[in-house]
């Protein structure tokens, strides 16, 4: 199976090859279409090492030369965010089987974040073309789920925490181990099951009432108006309304997903073990976190609900 | 099943008033919302003479009045345009069971019609709400699909026809007779199997290649284009729409209804039989068509691609 990843050296991108390179079950042949400026960087090197191809990708070409660089292949995965209505265009005329749409987020409805507007705005348009889809829900990553612990034990390569739960903190949450959102994928993409399907791929779901601070939903709404119009407040905006959604509102939950036609990765393969939160947890205890890919963390900068190790604890 | 209806004396909902009323398999206790201007009228006074509970219903009254109002509903259904915000919130804090929104139109994605666009926007906010929900789509009514006939046999009571059909007239089409809306809406909302789910109901899909004139689909682009903001063309903004999505895209199908995931009536319920478009047609030549709801009429009047009986047969 031919697998063209746009956004392959991210932090899902990279999850995703490695889950797709590990599966035993499908062969998969996979190319990065990397920016022509990225080429040389030591990340997409490394990505060849690993037996990817590498395609120089420019999403200013016309429509029709990217057309003519997807011809052949059988599922394009997008795992970066940028306008998506070029590619959608191009892989509808290349006659790609399968477009997975940059998801990859917590279950929301319509209206309540921009962020996820965007992305069903995108869907919206992979419909109008008819072409055929599968989007991808994974939930809250384990690796920004953790609290600051007062003894320290975590710090090491703690760069990114939760500084604030939302609400009573007893509202169910989906989580999943960020390393294991190539491994679903690998499975998902080739299941015919799941086309023209949302999917919620999780593994983890309980409520965050071992947590420390909490935050009022009346403080996470003041959040929202406070920062919904102000560009350099963009992060804070999505930490309040993924907030909202999850820890006010409850719709990262299967229960949700499924009132909202999603499939349940649970029921489609009852087999496959995530990482649970106790082992991503005791690793870290002992190793300390991996460090997060670069590009990610520097988005997530600058955004006072969450807070980087070396930075100012306290907002 | 305590059942309320908004719009209970237009076409559709006299449809699902008599397909309630005939249902054996589950008895109906049936209300009828009516603003209170139109509680004399010919039309309320008979729906009461069936049996039907009419209730004083204002939608400007506060929220929390129509709430108790709607208090021990189980099944609410909506059949005429309106902005639903109100109505959903109320249905909300009434804890009613099931909101059945005004769909009961052909199968599009979004973004090809501002009315399908609202309706869809109607859903969003359900969906916020995380307030119980069916979604009806029944393709195109027979009673609005009839050509005129060069013989003249079925003009009586042909007061509105479809003198244009879109690009080659080879898509299929979905449609139903009007009177099948409420046999499907009374099996459709006792079926825990449709809670929170798109159902698309139709009973006939054929093409309409045996149909006279054909616009082609430039035709129907600038037809768009020309209608989309004028508020007096709406009618045929409406049509030239549902035409580019119909008879070009062929979204009023099965196969693309399940692409956007909709549930198909013929497979939940195999033994229902329709009214099929030959018995329809065969009454249509031997008594005419029964006239149409006056306010559906009225809406429609105006528009250039259906031609009322008694008005200039070519636009």
């Amino acid at each position: 199976m031919k697998v063209a990843i746009l956004g392959a050296t991210g932090q899902n991108g990279t999850s995703i090859v490695n889950g797709l390179l590990a599966s035993t079950k499908t062969r998969f042949d996979i190319a990065a279409l990397v920016r022509p400026s990225s080429l040389k960087k030591p990340n997409v090197i490394e990505l060849q090492s690993k037996g990817i191809n590498i395609v120089s990708f420019n999403l200013d070409d016309p429509e029709d030369h990217l057309a003519a660089q997807l011809k052949g292949i059988d599922v394009l995965i997008v795992c970066c965010l940028i306008d998506e209505a070029i590619l959608v265009n191009a892989a509808k005329k290349a006659g790609v089987k399968r477009y997975v749409p940059c998801f990859y987020a917590t279950v929301m409805p319509r209206g309540i974040q921009t962020l996820r507007d965007t992305k069903e705005t995108t869907l919206d348009h992979i419909q109008r073309l008819h072409l055929d889809y599968t989007v991808i829900d994974v939930g809250l990553w384990y690796q920004i789920s953790l609290p600051r612990l007062p003894s320290g034990r975590i710090d090491r390569n703690l760069f990114l925490y939760n500084s604030a739960i939302g609400g009573s903190g007893d509202i169910p949450c989906a989580r999943t181990d960020s390393r294991d959102v190539g491994r679903y994928v690998a499975r998902i993409i080739t299941d015919p099951r799941t086309l023209n399907q949302k999917l919620f791929a999780y593994t983890d779901l309980r409520t965050q009432h071992e947590l420390y601070d909490t935050r009022t939903a009346d403080e996470i709404d003041d959040g929202i108006a406070r920062t919904k119009d102000d560009p350099y407040k963009m992060m804070d905006y999505y930490q309040f309304t993924y907030q909202k959604s999850y820890d006010i509102m409850g719709e990262n939950t299967p229960d949700y997903a499924r009132y909202l036609g999603y499939q349940i990765s649970k029921d489609l393969y009852p087999d496959m073990e995530g990482i649970s939160f106790e082992d991503f947890f005791e690793e870290t205890l002992e190793h300390g976190l991996k460090p997060m890919h670069e590009e990610f963390a520097d988005m997530l900068r600058g955004s006072s609900s969450f807070v980087f190790q070396g930075e100012a604890i306290t907002k």
